[in-house]
């Protein structure tokens, strides 16, 4: 359709990039409860560990995009998020992202266990989560790196919670914060990145048209995975309440 | 854990197959509000343009299974399922049940247009069918087999749309429950065939707790696709609702 346009400017790509946050998981009302104290223990628990599913997802989608792509320039600095993510040694602050976010699990008051063997996990999370590594397999590697831009919009969602939440929830151990606090600096170096690698390789307007499409499919992984922690934990309709027994 | 029990008998393999009806979607809330005529008339045409998708899937989920399958007397009985959904001719009875499925599309108010653009699927509708296909595609052809086993719940659920819908939704065309009816049919002789190459390769304790965890998996998808529906017909809360104008 608007594929024989021309191409937008470098800099109206990139406003029309930023300008998808309208679309960000801010914006869903469990977020906005969640930011406004709104939630209780148990959904607050919810989320880490759902979340956590993601959390673990995603050196695997960073390592299918350096599996498909043949520039070792990119992948040099790419990998330096599987890195991060996963840690480099058992204990401190290399221990990682995952580790990190084992550790808000443990200051909301989940065990390590049960958030890692998966028992909070629901189905609906899981099939988004798995889209999106399976969109990271399957697509051109700049499409997936593309599609990870939604960390445009993160290091204001990390940067709220840290403010409200000692607030909202002081019950949290804020010892679990470390997560948060450390993706506001690694966010905003891989984003500069990814948005440079999206504004060079996306240069024809169907090309910025397919951009915006892979970053909304992202979009859509992230609100979807609200949708279905909305259900379980404020509706209290998780996945197969009122089933009769057997 | 089971997986040294021995083999449950055929007989208590399929009870403990069939007990698995407790976790059907026949359950959920919004197929309970469905059924009783709770749901709206957007409610309504909003199960029948995103379960459109679940029914485009399925021949392709079910050509996964043949072609991993390497026994040809099983593709010949497998194949009917593919012959019945997508039909073998253009119009009337032989035109397939993704046809039928339009004709109901059609009867709650639907063009053919807006079902056939997928423009109302939901992202949770997508990534759960979606899983349900890749499944197919990359597990051994008995456990995709065995995941179809959600067909011996089926016959209940069309006959009491057969039975209610009339009544509770006069509105609706009663042309359009052709797609009903037809299943009615076809799941009996499918459920039969699936159920007894399930019985028959699955003939381990651990095959079988197997089994039954593939048919839980196809469970949560059904489930899921409900609850994305709910959140946003029921509760009217769609993706990106609330989300800021731009």
């Amino acid at each position: 359709m608007s594929a024989e346009e021309p191409a937008q400017t470098r800099k109206d790509f990139e406003a029309r990039l930023r300008g998808m946050e309208r679309f960000y998981h801010i914006h869903h009302p469990f977020h906005l409860a969640m930011n406004e104290g709104g939630l209780d223990a148990e959904a607050v628990r919810g989320w880490v560990a759902n979340r956590f599913y993601y959390q673990i997802q995603i050196p695997r989608k960073d390592a299918a995009i350096l599996s498909n792509c043949p520039d070792r320039n990119v992948r040099r600095v790419w990998i330096r998020r599987i890195l991060d993510h996963d840690g480099e040694a058992e204990d401190g602050e290399e221990a990682g992202g995952i580790e990190a976010w084992l550790r808000l699990g443990e200051a909301v008051g989940l065990s390590r266990e049960e958030i890692l063997d998966q028992r909070h996990v629901l189905p609906g999370v899981r099939f988004a989560v798995d889209a999106y590594v399976r969109f990271a397999q399957t697509a051109p590697w700049q499409e997936a790196a593309a599609s990870s831009l939604t960390e445009l919009f993160a290091p204001t969602i990390h940067q709220k919670r840290l403010e409200n939440w000692p607030t909202l929830y002081p019950w949290i151990d804020e010892a679990g914060y470390g997560y948060f606090r450390r993706r506001l600096g690694e966010a905003r170096r891989d984003v500069e990145h990814g948005l440079q690698l999206t504004l060079d390789g996306f240069d024809t307007r169907a090309l910025q048209d397919r951009a915006v499409e892979v970053l909304q499919f992202k979009l859509d992984i992230l609100w979807t995975m609200l949708d279905a922690m909305w259900m379980a934990y404020v509706e209290k309709r998780p996945p197969f309440a009122g089933c009769p027994d057997a």
